[in-house]
């Protein structure tokens, strides 16, 4: 008796060990005192904190953040609508594999809640934080990588006005050390094809003839292949590595053609895809050279590493989309750690300052440049409280006079 | 002096009497006083009403109220992440291509808010229905048809626990006088392809030979072809007119396959799509027969008339998806009105009260069964307002402690 009754004991002691249950989930909506009517993605930012047990696993959604709150708490439409914090709560949270059912069972439960997906984001690198915390292992080993692979960050940067512009800004690039950059926006694609040439020409000659350098065409032609076309030669003759969102992301017939007409020269698409399949469908049927990927919108690590491993298998580049704090930039990195060839990597070069308070750690360049994958276990990143509690803003959601959503205590537990 | 200056008079009249600018933009969220776990989307709905000068119009977003609210009213977070508001509040709402540039600012300054999509979806119901009001004209008249069809409803049913209870529920449907059928979700697809055959059959049998049956798989086989191939048989001998998402939206390679392999059966989906280019990328890649599109969801009746258009073009039917209330039901009819042959429609069958409370009208079968697009101006749906109070959700919004939602009075103007 006394044997069976210590089996069950250690059994028990065994099972109760192992499993890590979720016991809150608690979001924290973070801003700068001004948000500016710029294209500046770090100025605000949603936190997301996980505690299960005595672990606490740290994610962060991208955009507008008061609407993620609201997904994680609004009141239940029907059975495929149902807040997100339904699919999360109390869940064992013991294995990878519990972090992909906790995001399936969301993406079911929560299917027409549009915004599910960019709160599932944050949440689910919170997860793989908190595993990796419990398993005392980087997020990208969890993720099976056996060697992270260093990354190049590329500066990204407005166009100038003029060309002249350009040149300088480009010249500034590198003397700053960034061996790779990228232009977009601004004057670019708006005016005559004579223009967009010597603003492409510019920033070549600005950067010399060493470092990467991209164009992001910020959708301007919207599905007007003719009106890329014109544009194409000079890419070509700048040896430029890629040509970004020259279409909106559905126009796939002309981003495919253009994908024909501009090679070697490669299309890159992807930062607005909120699920793997739309980035599959990129890769697929438009043809993208590059697949951009942020993983505080496409569902978080997990569904992130499910379109590098689909774009490697289809000899597509995987490139992150970051643009707010190092917590996000570890996240956005841990999906394509381990694949050497895919190098370049998207680096929030002048943030805001609450992207920079956000954590103790920044992933700052080695001597040769490279941004190095935190090998600290889950991603790696602590939240430094006191620098952030100023940036905190306070949010009240009540329905029927309750309170469904009130800003929590920004603490460390 | 005198004639410049009645001229001056007459043209600012003029002016004044053409430009109606958009003054207030209000939410009603309403729901069930109980809202239950099951698969029924008509327990709550958002309600929206525009007023500009003297005229009011009203639309309905799809699913999860709350955060559609908040999705209007959230603080910026970048250019491209801006509430729903600043792209709609005070704009002038005098003609269909007002309607167009409205949708195209809330695309553009709402990129990175994924919930927007929705949310745009009942603004853009209610600036058809007062621009109609304006204009003293149906909403399908201010879209070009000449002639609005009458179609033909199906009545959407759950597949029974077993063969024998679908039998009974298709007999009921048929007893009802419903020239068309639709059965799904249930046991079907998760047990072995017999009883899946048995189910189907039992359809067939209940309804009788002539009225139209459609299939409904729920995305029960995810993205695997092997598991949905064997219920191909059994659709071709009963004749059904559709087999509805197999799979998750995604998943074109799989859509395409069993529709080259399920001929003349076709496939159909789309309920989920957010914009129109989801819709043409299940028309152009997934192959499906039939795109169902929720005007609620799209982006409203200007996107899901783009959908009509394309579809036509490539020669597949257009079907509403619609499970609320009649004025939804009428917005998602007016896209398709004029297209004789796209005759089969989604039809609320059995709702909860709210729904059918929401208005004066009722969109009812004639004596041959089919329903008729009101021709009454805008889309020709009054709210019953004193009927509607009792399921009034009171919310509350603040942030930095500034109420930023409230409930507001539901009035008729």
């Amino acid at each position: 008796m006394v044997s069976i009754y210590w089996c069950r004991v250690a059994v028990a002691m065994l099972i109760g060990g192992l499993t890590v249950k979720i016991d809150a989930v608690d979001f924290f909506y973070l801003s700068m005192p001004e948000v500016l009517d710029i294209g500046d993605g770090s100025q605000d930012l949603l936190l997301v904190r996980i505690v299960a047990g005595e672990y606490i696993g740290w994610g962060e959604c991208e955009a507008s953040p008061l609407v993620s709150i609201a997904s994680y708490v609004t009141p239940m439409s029907h059975s495929a609508c149902k807040p997100v914090r339904d699919s999360v709560l109390g869940q064992p949270i013991d294995s990878v594999e519990d972090i992909r059912r906790i995001g399936d069972q969301v993406k079911a439960n929560s299917l027409d809640l549009l915004q599910a997906d960019h709160t599932l984001s944050g949440i689910d690198m919170a997860l793989w934080d908190l595993l990796g915390k419990v398993q005392q292992s980087p997020v990208h080993t969890l993720l099976g990588v056996k060697t992270a692979y260093p990354k190049r960050p590329y500066a990204s940067q407005l166009f100038g006005d003029t060309a002249e512009d350009t040149f300088r800004l480009a010249q500034a690039v590198r003397q700053d050390q960034y061996t790779a950059a990228k232009f977009g926006w601004g004057p670019f694609g708006w005016g005559g094809v004579a223009d967009d040439i010597d603003q492409v020409m510019a920033a070549r000659e600005g950067l010399g003839p060493d470092t990467a350098l991209m164009i992001d065409a910020g959708t301007v032609w919207a599905d007007d292949l003719t009106r890329a076309q014109g544009r194409v030669d000079v890419l070509k003759q700048c040896e430029v590595t890629w040509l970004e969102e020259p279409f909106v992301s559905g126009a796939f017939d002309a981003y495919r053609s253009l994908s024909e007409l501009a090679r070697p020269v490669a299309l890159a698409g992807g930062e607005g895809c909120h699920n793997p399949w739309q980035a599959r469908h990129l890769i697929d049927y438009a043809g993208v050279g590059f697949v951009q990927i942020d993983a505080g919108r496409i569902g978080g690590i997990t569904s992130a590493a499910d379109v590098a491993r689909y774009a490697q298998q289809r000899g597509v580049t995987y490139v992150n989309h970051t643009y707010t704090s190092h917590l996000a930039l570890s996240a956005s990195l841990q999906p394509f750690a381990g694949i050497a060839n895919n190098e370049i990597c998207e680096y929030p070069v002048a943030p805001k300052s609450l992207a920079l308070d956000l954590t103790h750690e920044r992933l700052d360049r080695d001597e040769d440049g490279m941004i190095h994958v935190p090998d600290r276990p889950g991603l790696g990143m602590s939240i430094d409280i006191d620098a952030i509690r100023p940036y905190l803003v306070d949010v009240d959601i009540r329905v029927r006079g309750q309170t469904l959503y009130r800003t929590p205590e920004l603490t460390n537990s």
